[in-house]
C-alpha cells in the first residue's frame, strides 16, 4: 500500500449495512478509534439517493453515541461542494463519515472541489475519516463503480474511474460476501497485481494506518485479494465480454482481530497468535 | 482427486442453466463426448420439483442433438428408485443425464437404491454421466446441500452430506459466479484441504476423467479453489455461526479450453501455451 504523503490519521473502511440499531459493534469502534470523549463528526451524504433520511439516520446513532456535535451535509451538487461555508463546517470535525449510495455520486459531485480538499487537508491534520459502502468504495485511486457480481470475470464488465486516492494501490470493494463479489476483485488484480482487492462484508470494516497495515473490525469477513503470485492469465489475449483465466490468486479470510500489512502483503494475526505471526 | 476403481468413463459436471435452446455448447460438446452419431440417453429428472416440464425440455433438446433414444425416469419414490424394470432402462443407454433442482432429492431418493448401483455399473462400462447443478453436486462423496452464499464464511452454515462417490476429494458447487458462492467452497477446503473446491459457472461445466484431469467446456469460468497452501484458520478454535479466518487459499479461474490436474493440482494451459505448460 503506497500512501500519499498527506496520510497521517487514520481510514476506516467499511462494508455497507453497519448495525446502526442494536450492538453498533462497527461505528462503537469508530467511535473509539476517534480517541476522544467529546468529539465532533460531520456526515456526508452525497452519495444517498435518500440523503436527508440518510443524515437523519446517522444524526440518530451519532446522538447514541455521544457525540457532541454533529453536522450532516446534504451536498447534492458541485456548487455546494465547492461553497467555502459548507467546507468551512468540516474545520473542526474530529470524524468526517462518508455515507452509502452510489460512489460515482460521490465522485462525480465531490471530486476535485473544495470539499474534498478540505477532507484531504483534515486527514493530513489528522482527523479519522470512516466510509461505509460507497463512502469506503471512494477511498483508493481505483474506484469500482459498476459491474455485477456474475459478470465479474468477463473482461471490461467491471467498470473503474478514479477514486479519492486517499491510499493507493488498493481496491476496494463492498457488500462483499452479500453480493457475492470475488469476480469484480479477482479481475481488478489481475489487469495489475500491484492493486491490493480488499472486499469487505456488510457490518465489517478495516482501519487502515500510515504504517501500512490494515485491521478488522466487526461482525463478518474482509477477503483480502492477492495477485503478486499470479502464473499466468489470458486477460491480455481476449476481446471485451470474453471470460477470464487466471492462475495462482491468493485469498485470505479476516476476521475480528486479524490484520494485514498491506506494504508486506502479510496476514498479522490476533495478539493471542504473537508467535505465528513470527513463525509465518 | 482419488478416483473409485470403477472410474473407467467420463464425468461432465454443468454449473446449471445450460443453454437449452440457442447455441446449446455445453450440451454439444457432452453429446460429442458419447463420441457416437447414434446414441442413446437416459435423463433423470429426480432432483425436480417440476419433472414432467424438466424432462420434456431435455427430450426436446436431445431431440434437436440427434439422440437415436430417449428415455426420461421421472422417478420420484424409493420404490421406484429400486425398480427392477426401471433400472433396466439404463442398461443400455451412452448417457445418463443428471437433470438439475435439490441434490437432496436426489440422494434421498435414489441414493442406496438400485438405480445408482446400476448408475454405477454404467459408469464403470465406460457410459458418460452428466450431472447438471444439482445433477452434478452429487458427483463426489461429499456433497454441497444447503448454505447461503452471504454464509459461506460462517462456520456451520455449509451443510454438506454424503454424495454419489463417482469421484473423491472434490466439492462441486454449481451457479457459482451467479450466486457468488466463493465463501461456501473455502469453508470446505479449510475444514479439510484434501479436498479441491470446484466452483462451475452457468452454462460451463468440467469433463472429467479417469487420469484425473478435468477439462473446461462452455462460455463461463470454473473457479478452482486449493487449500493445500493454507497456513493457518481459526476454525477450531471458533464456534458454529462465528466467522472464519483462513490465510493463503489458492483460487484459479478456468474457462473454456483450459483443464486442471487434480492429481497434481496443476493448471493445465490450452495446447495453445504448451511450452508455458512444462514451465509451470
Amino acid at each position: 500500500m503506497a500512501l500519499k504523503p498527506f496520510f497521517r490519521g487514520c481510514l476506516i473502511a467499511i462494508g455497507g449495512n453497519e448495525d446502526k440499531a442494536h450492538e453498533l459493534v462497527v461505528l462503537k469502534h469508530v467511535v473509539k478509534e476517534v480517541g476522544k470523549t467529546r468529539y465532533k463528526v460531520c456526515v456526508i451524504t452525497t452519495a444517498s439517493e435518500a440523503p436527508e433520511q440518510r443524515g437523519k439516520d446517522y444524526h440518530d446513532v451519532f446522538t447514541t453515541l455521544g457525540a457532541s456535535g454533529i453536522e450532516i451535509l446534504n451536498i447534492k451538487t458541485r456548487a455546494q461542494a465547492n461553497d467555502r461555508t459548507l467546507a468551512k463546517k468540516l474545520e473542526d470535525v474530529d470524524l468526517i463519515f462518508l455515507a452509502g449510495g452510489d460512489q460515482l455520486r460521490l465522485t462525480t459531485i465531490v471530486g476535485g472541489s473544495r470539499i474534498l480538499e478540505t477532507i484531504q487537508n483534515r486527514l493530513e491534520e489528522g482527523a479519522l475519516i470512516a466510509g461505509t459502502s460507497a463512502g469506503a468504495a471512494v477511498f483508493s485511486d481505483t474506484m469500482i463503480y459498476e459491474g455485477k457480481s456474475e459478470d465479474g470475470l468477463f473482461k471490461g464488465k467491471v467498470l473503474t474511474t478514479s477514486g479519492f486516492g486517499f491510499v493507493e494501490n488498493i481496491v476496494f470493494d463492498t457488500h462483499f460476501m452479500s453480493r457475492g463479489r470475488i469476480g469484480r476483485l479477482v479481475q481488478i488484480v489481475t489487469t495489475n497485481p500491484t492493486c491490493i482487492g480488499v472486499g469487505i462484508g456488510e457490518d465489517s470494516g478495516v482501519v487502515l494506518r500510515g504504517d501500512g497495515t490494515g485491521e478488522v473490525i466487526g461482525t463478518g469477513q474482509v477477503i483480502v485479494v492477492d495477485g503478486s503470485d499470479i502464473t499466468h492469465s489470458n486477460i491480455i489475449d481476449i476481446e471485451p465480454n470474453e471470460s477470464i483465466a487466471v492462475e495462482n490468486v491468493r485469498i485470505h479470510s479476516l476476521v475480528n482481530g486479524y490484520g494485514y500489512n498491506f506494504k508486506k502483503r502479510r496476514v498479522l494475526r490476533p495478539h493471542l497468535n504473537k508467535l505465528e505471526n513470527i513463525d509465518a
